[in-house]
């Protein structure tokens, strides 16, 4: 078989053509396709026609060295990717008594009869190789065709993922000749796309002249970028040398801006700084109306450094729950700097936690003024070593503004306990 | 030209193949063009290869009345969308002089010359119509091409939106001959999708040879289902006559499950019963970590009925904040009725709202026994009427435990304030 450069990804489903569904296993595809060294060169999601499956599918033979199809692997008419497939590639089906066999012990478990329409999900074009289901009825297939790749996985991601991980990963890296693609990034909050780019402008043709040579891609979402560093090859000490030099220049060029230095969000990198500090973190949020906690939960185990937290909407709420004065809101407003800090003070007097955030503003898109206009955020966050109060403005609508808000607050409080400054 | 139909979408850019980045800009066109009565055939993501544009595109015009591609209409020579498009259609491109006077225009008003490069994109093909961009310069094309129709709009979403609302929909309207696509949605929580898809099987059959006749989707996300009735009907009054029997006899099937009759996700049909009853809401959350008040609060103007929450993720908050009996957590554990109860009845009495919720469960992936797997979450809720206390299990890891335990207690709200029974 030819070296595996090139895939393509064909997502088939009627249901993934409606306004409301994404085909999202193609990306969950693609980041361990690029980790075998393996480029999506383009990808397609086709409903349940079996004649404009067969098109795109021999569209993406004519072009890539491996094809991945995704669902249409089901017991009913609709499901058509084995019989395409297999006509596509000339061969002929037959069924497989191994799958059978699976299928009827697996109804057996559940004490019901393998219904007949389940057998079609035991056709296997000759040649192919089965890929066992843990979590579904439909094997899922890998064929040789020439010095070319097909692989056949089910749709539903819990069936899908663990399959890829357990049987096509592993096949994919023996067969790359230990040419991987390594990634390093780098995340920044506080700075937007064009101006992570201007600070790393200078480093470009360094790094795309080093060997193996860097590829860079900057993606910016909700008001943060990730700064990705790539290269090909054939170990990871390889990738390393180049890699984690390059790594610390951008990380220089940014400087207090980044954040993290590997998948992890603000809330994991938030979270290791308060575990390490032996401290617990509360919040009063007003406007981001819990998706502050919401986010520090994310992180399994987060129960050591969370606290509590009040989500006080209501002027009402602020002064029962955190023990805000209402002179103070009627003074100066309740999105007010005045407000946030007697909200993160409050917080952290009731609670004892040594953390304490107060969150007020305007997610809109009613409530703003010419003074405060929607998306106007204070923020309030005391620590044992000292306390910051700040607004900000953040436009892009009410979801975009809770998300900004969770960030810049999260950030406020790891600056802080890095000892950085708030700009 | 042949009615427009059946549309088939292309998104061109190296950058939405890789794993972090989706077209999203297909939805969006999606939704539209069902809207004016077509259908979304197969879409299709490529790169900046001309050869491999070239080959898909022309396997588009192969099944589709109209493609829609969206990107690769910048300045620099990765962008090959024109050129390869006139080039399958055979058309020769030509400099357009109202748009280089555009482009001039455009950056004259920033104090500078225009780049020589951007007279890339005054290239028009042969007979196409121009589509102005307000808020970008990649102009956008309109191409009848014999009985087919190609359109080509910019990528960035805040470009295309605007010029699809503007341009390309009112045009697509006028030809469809005013026939649209229209819907009904019923929305349930409760059951899962096989269950509801036998609850409305008797119906499939009349609903089928309706006129127009109603098509049927079903989809299921996050532990909730969603059911289409669509028809494609010259008028509103045609669609709702079917349509509107069509929806009433599905919500005689299905009964107390379905929560909402229209795009209304919970949070807004619990807050329109709450305003409706001069009601407030408050909740207590362990393992949802604030994600309920976060969904409360996502709705604009939520203030008026969401009085205040607070996140006890600690044993130590639940006494503190909502005033849980220590003894209770050690006599039943964190995660227990018992203490559910108790955090609903301390935050509705801390607070004065009238409806309160306690939300105690494990979310995992740690935390979890024989007797109390991960995915166990207990609920209560009080309102003015009464007390329910239940114990639910789910599965499928972490964020979608919490997920779909948002969603159940927000639904025990709804059955309680309608007067239904709470399974």
């Amino acid at each position: 078989m030819r070296p595996l450069e090139w895939a393509e990804i064909v997502a088939v489903g009627s249901e993934l053509l409606t306004p409301s569904r994404i085909d999202t296993n193609s990306l969950t595809i693609t980041s361990r396709l690029n980790a075998a060294g393996i480029r999506v060169r383009a990808k397609a999601v086709v409903g349940d026609r079996a004649a404009d499956l067969a098109q795109v599918f021999a569209g993406a033979l004519r072009r890539a060295d491996l094809v991945v199809l995704t669902g249409g692997l089901g017991p009913t008419d609709d499901d058509v990717t084995r019989e395409v497939v297999a006509q596509v590639l000339g061969r002929t089906l037959h069924e497989d008594a191994s799958i059978v066999e699976g299928l009827r012990a697996r109804f057996a478990r559940r004490g019901l009869p393998m219904p007949d329409a389940n057998r079609r999900q035991a056709l296997v074009p000759v040649g192919a190789t089965v890929l066992p289901n843990a979590n579904g009825t439909a094997p899922g297939l890998w064929i040789e065709h020439g010095d070319q790749l097909v692989v056949l996985l089910p749709g539903p991601p819990r069936e899908l993922v663990p399959m890829f991980d357990t049987h096509v990963q592993p096949r994919l890296e023996a067969m790359s000749g230990g040419v991987r693609l390594y990634s390093r990034i780098v995340r920044v909050f506080g700075r937007g796309e064009s101006h992570v780019e201007e600070a790393i402008r200078p480093h470009l043709s360094s790094w795309a002249s080093a060997s193996p040579p860097i590829e860079v891609t900057i993606l910016a979402a909700r008001g943060a970028v990730d700064l990705y560093l790539n290269v090909a090859a054939a170990s990871e000490a390889d990738a390393a040398a180049v890699l984690d030099r390059a790594a610390d220049e951008a990380v220089a060029s940014l400087g207090d801006d980044v954040y993290s230095r590997s998948e992890q969000g603000i809330e994991e990198i938030v979270g290791t700084l308060l575990r390490d500090r032996g401290w617990r973190i509360a919040a009063a949020e007003s406007c981001t109306g819990g998706l502050l906690m919401g986010r520090l939960t994310d992180v399994p185990g987060s129960s050591a450094y969370v606290h509590s937290g009040v989500v006080c909407y209501s002027n009402e709420a602020k002064s029962a729950l955190v023990g805000v004065d209402p002179a103070l809101i009627d003074a100066h407003g309740a999105v007010s700097e005045p407000v946030a800090t007697a909200m993160a003070d409050g917080i952290r007097q009731r609670t004892g936690a040594e953390v304490g955030i107060g969150i007020t503003g305007i997610a809109g898109p009613g409530g703003g003024s010419p003074q405060k206009p929607v998306g106007t955020v204070c923020y309030s966050v005391r620590t044992p070593d000292g306390a910051v109060t700040r607004t900000r403005w953040s436009t892009g609508g009410r979801e975009l503004v809770r998300a900004i808000a969770v960030h810049t607050a999260l950030d406020m409080v790891r600056r802080m306990m890095t000892g950085r400054p708030v700009p």
